[in-house]
């Protein structure tokens, strides 16, 4: 396997570990800003990586639409082309075709479907999935899968997740080793705990450099999502990477990394950017709320963020009101750089042992909700 | 008074000074981005400071309305509020009255209208437009006055000129004198040369820090704006910085320059940046045309912009394809810098007395239009 990944420290089944890649480490647990279509929107790549981000997310969907994956690969591959020379993970556009895309014929053989964007018509497939992420150059691979919506029967998730579980071995063996890239296998089963099982061990038995839980977030609640997590990553390999795909609020993060989770991503951070929606330790505030319009306080004292360290609340809240692309970066800075800070933090704790500390005084901080009115 | 101005070179008519404020040095011939509502869109301050601007320029109008001149001046005024610590000049607010606002009731006093954001009756006058410049702290306030459309009468250019005039005086004895500040006058007269004589020496008898020249760019073309400026400008002081008010492109600043003119605004670089038009030292190019889809190449060569040093055009033509916010992002601090380029290679060429080979350089490359297709 071409990834090495090492567990450095350990807290109850929390972990602290390094991901070592072509274009560098990613020190885990892990929250991957996502960068849909070649950007992270209304953000710079150097403010990205400023914000303390090791890794972003990239949407194979996305990009073989626009601007098409031999496009990308004709521009140097996806890190040249967005200019981004750190790690990059893209997914395997399985989940966007069945959420985003128009009409769809699924098989065994894989999907066709209709872009959202034009209607003109694709096919993906492990195969073709695979030559995808090749050409835009991904470092981590992410396995061709199909995601059902839940709730589902125990039949319908099993059957979805046989032909997954055939869909992984056919990804493996079309994907190409490279030194410094990896391709990692995704978990299914839904909310069923002997179905988790079934899955991951094949997933074990074609073996993979990480390995994904998929299938959750898609509406099922955090509660329903816990109850999985408390047994799912357990029966993947301790030394591989564990990534919950899509996942989460910063609440959902803090419970998955207590449950065993090393990598997130979530375009959270980055829409809420969009609807002045912003994440602080004491949860989230709506910046566009009345209350902030004659406030001289920064949006939270205690974050480096050039938000936070420059203007004033009664700034972003005109910003806001005037629908200036400004707000839109700022916050978007912030609430990723709020991911990034609250990832450290994190790995600190578990760095120093005191993990249990920190769990506590985030859920504390998080339900004291915003500071007084000024 | 209070602002220090000095011409230090001279070539021809084309004037090298520098002017210093509070905030900081202006060196002229200088352009300054507009920042309409407190931001100049698309664009972190600093940002903005990096592309060379050492002046910006508030609009009283949209602050007044919003996010209004006191909530600005409790928050600090308009530097703090905004986070640009260098000099900003504000215009009077009498001009987008009379293109923006609703229902207008204009008579010697000043002139009630409605904002066109939310019908809210709103009232500015001489005396009300130094008000609100002073709470925003601007460092070069600008005389209210009243602006006529072309084409117009001699009479009806008259009146107004005449009017607008009275209404420099109020703004002079309104205006507080402070150190590092100053303020404008603006000559009326439209394409008039007696008109626009009357009024440079009725603002020279009250005298001003520096002189703009209004009522033009506002639909009389650029020959017809050129004749006026073979006068105008010559009717004002030597000593004292000329502004051509909302000009302009390119090759309107360069021939003005040369026929005497210090600084200039416009929104021409940030809204061009909103509609995918880049200025280059070649024109104007387009980058959402099909021939950039493809190409590795850079926007242009010698920009050392953001845009130009790290991307593509097929990536850039790839974001606007997409309305990503970044495109805009990008091609703002492109098009901005682009100006700022201009006006230091004026500058430079000032300094070796080389104005005349610059210009010829300039009018060569604008003439040649973009780089062959790749």
């Amino acid at each position: 396997m071409s990834l090495q990944f090492e567990v450095l420290k350990k807290h109850g089944k929390a972990r602290r570990g390094k991901l070592q890649t072509k274009h560098g480490v990613v020190n885990t647990p892990a929250f991957m800003p996502v960068g849909t279509c070649g950007t992270v929107k209304a953000m710079m790549p150097e403010s990205v990586a400023a914000t303390g981000a090791e890794i972003l997310l990239g949407n194979t969907y996305h990009l073989m639409l626009r601007p098409g994956a031999d496009l990308v690969e004709k521009m140097g591959g996806l890190h040249k082309f967005m200019n981004w020379d750190k790690p990059i993970l893209t997914d395997s556009g399985g989940f966007q075709v069945m959420s985003l895309s128009g009409l769809r014929k699924l098989n065994e053989d894989g999907v066709w479907f209709s872009s959202h964007v034009d209607g003109k018509k694709f096919f993906l497939s492990p195969e073709e999935s695979m030559k995808i992420q090749h050409k835009l150059d991904s470092n981590i691979t992410m396995c061709f899968d199909e995601c059902v919506k839940l709730p589902a029967s125990h039949e319908d998730v099993s059957k979805s997740m046989e032909m997954s579980m055939r869909w992984a071995k056919r990804s493996k063996d079309a994907w190409i080793n490279r030194d410094g890239y990896g391709i990692f296998g995704i978990q299914q089963g839904g909310t069923y705990e002997d179905l988790r099982k079934i899955s991951a061990d094949k997933l074990r038995e074609i073996g993979f450099d990480g390995y994904a839980i998929g299938g959750l977030a898609v509406g099922e609640g955090q509660e329903t999502m816990f109850e999985v997590l408390d047994y799912a990553p357990d029966m993947l390999p301790e030394d591989k990477p564990r990534y919950l795909m899509g996942v989460g609020r910063p609440d959902d993060i803090m419970g998955a990394v207590l449950r065993g989770v090393d990598m997130f991503d979530c375009v959270m951070p980055t829409r809420s950017g969009r609807t002045s929606q912003a994440f602080t330790a004491r949860g989230t505030i709506n910046i566009r709320n009345a209350r902030h319009r004659e406030d001289p306080r920064p949006l939270e004292a205690e974050c480096d963020c050039p938000l936070c360290k420059n203007y004033s609340r009664a700034y972003i809240h005109h910003l806001q009101k005037c629908n200036e692309v400004l707000a839109v970066m700022l916050l978007t800075w912030h609430n990723i750089r709020y991911y990034q800070r609250l990832m450290q933090g994190i790995r600190n704790a578990l760095d120093n042992g005191t993990l249990d500390e920190f769990a506590k005084d985030f859920y504390t901080h998080q339900a004291m909700g915003d500071i007084e009115e000024f």
